[in-house]
């Protein structure tokens, strides 16, 4: 391959990013908001259960619940649960930052020419307050689970936005702070990075298919170059 | 060895249980608690950060939280930072729940004469309302912070415990949810078994030495004989 063959892939490459975990450090809050409203249901799950289904959206998040619970929810008790963590979640939502370098990782690669896009498996309305909070204007790509029929951990919403960022699915590199992130990165063929600060273990992101992983995003920022984008 | 010998061991075993994400499903809040003291006090750390913290104690506690920080606290610091994470502990909680299975675990080797401690990095005072939670009696081993110089990852605390069920170190059972736990098991020559119900994954707890991974108290209570207590 020529030397010429190899810039054009380095310009190529696109960065699919998850929101909550990844960029806003919102995964506990999220964890109890579920926490509460499955207790105002009757259902008492342990929050470590909880943590671990972030990240899954709609009906999988749904069934993830129901497994956990051993139990089956009316369509109208899913409802009422999704009223209820939407209440819980508005409480706590407060106290939600950005995560270590989000911002800078995000403008550091916008600077470098190299397409990023947001694919979050939450709603649209939830994703105003914290790409609000990143300060990261209105020219952003954002996909959520309003586009797509299958969120998370079906890669719908990344094979979404490769296209929209006009990247081959191949050449995406996708950003993740839950092993959902990277099961739905290893069925689109992305590559899949891990970031620890969501609150899963290094080794859990790495047997879920990460092949690099990093503590947060300035921790990705300062390792760019292990991951094929090289400053000019 | 004769069978009489191996039954002797048998009786011999004792388990000595972490408290908060073993046996009480207190983790996220003392996360989130922790997470509004450092906040109150100028220190902002991702919620993940301060999770993977929970399980030291004391001195410890706060040199982890310092070196996330990258900042060293004068004393007065420290002192205001373990009131502000009381103040707002204590308003969360009224939202812990024992974890699955833990009062039959307990009552089970109660009733198979298997003896047990509770060895917890907290103090005595906060460990009231756990216990109570539990509904254990009054008759409980229960060995925190204020009678060791040391608390976890040190191994003291379960030296204490063991003396004080009689049993040698070294046919102790560790139980507990963090990696500080099994370290401190490690330390003391003990076997360590780690639950996942406090939010650590089945890697990193194996990663510090958890020779069995259960899911919860429930879990383990299913699986005794997997580490070595038979049902008579």
């Amino acid at each position: 391959m020529t030397k010429a063959a190899n810039t054009i892939r380095h310009r190529n490459r696109g960065f699919l990013f998850d929101l909550d975990g990844t960029l806003v450090d919102s995964v506990y809050e999220h964890t109890l908001a579920w926490r509460d409203a499955l207790e105002h249901a009757g259902i008492n799950l342990p929050a470590a259960s909880i943590h671990r289904c972030i990240g899954m959206s709609g009906n999988v998040l749904m069934q993830a619940f129901e497994r956990e619970a051993d139990e089956t929810f009316s369509s109208r008790k899913i409802e009422h649960l999704n009223k209820l963590h939407a209440t819980y979640f508005k409480k706590r939502s407060q106290q939600i930052r950005p995560l270590p370098g989000a911002h800078d990782l995000l403008k550091s690669l916008s600077f470098l020419k190299v397409p990023w896009a947001i694919a979050t498996s939450g709603k649209m309305k939830d994703a105003h307050q914290p790409l609000t909070m990143l300060k990261l204007g209105t020219n952003v790509t954002v996909v959520t689970s309003d586009e797509v029929e299958h969120a998370k951990p079906e890669p719908d919403l990344f094979l979404v936005a490769a296209k929209r960022l006009k990247v081959e699915m191949e050449d995406c590199i996708v950003v993740g702070d839950s092993v959902w992130d990277l099961l739905g990165a290893q069925r689109a063929r992305a590559l899949g990075v891990g970031l620890l600060c969501g609150g899963s273990g290094q080794r859990e992101l790495e047997g879920a298919g990460a092949y690099r992983v990093y503590r947060d995003p300035a921790d990705l920022l300062a390792h760019l170059n292990e991951i094929g984008v090289l400053a000019r």
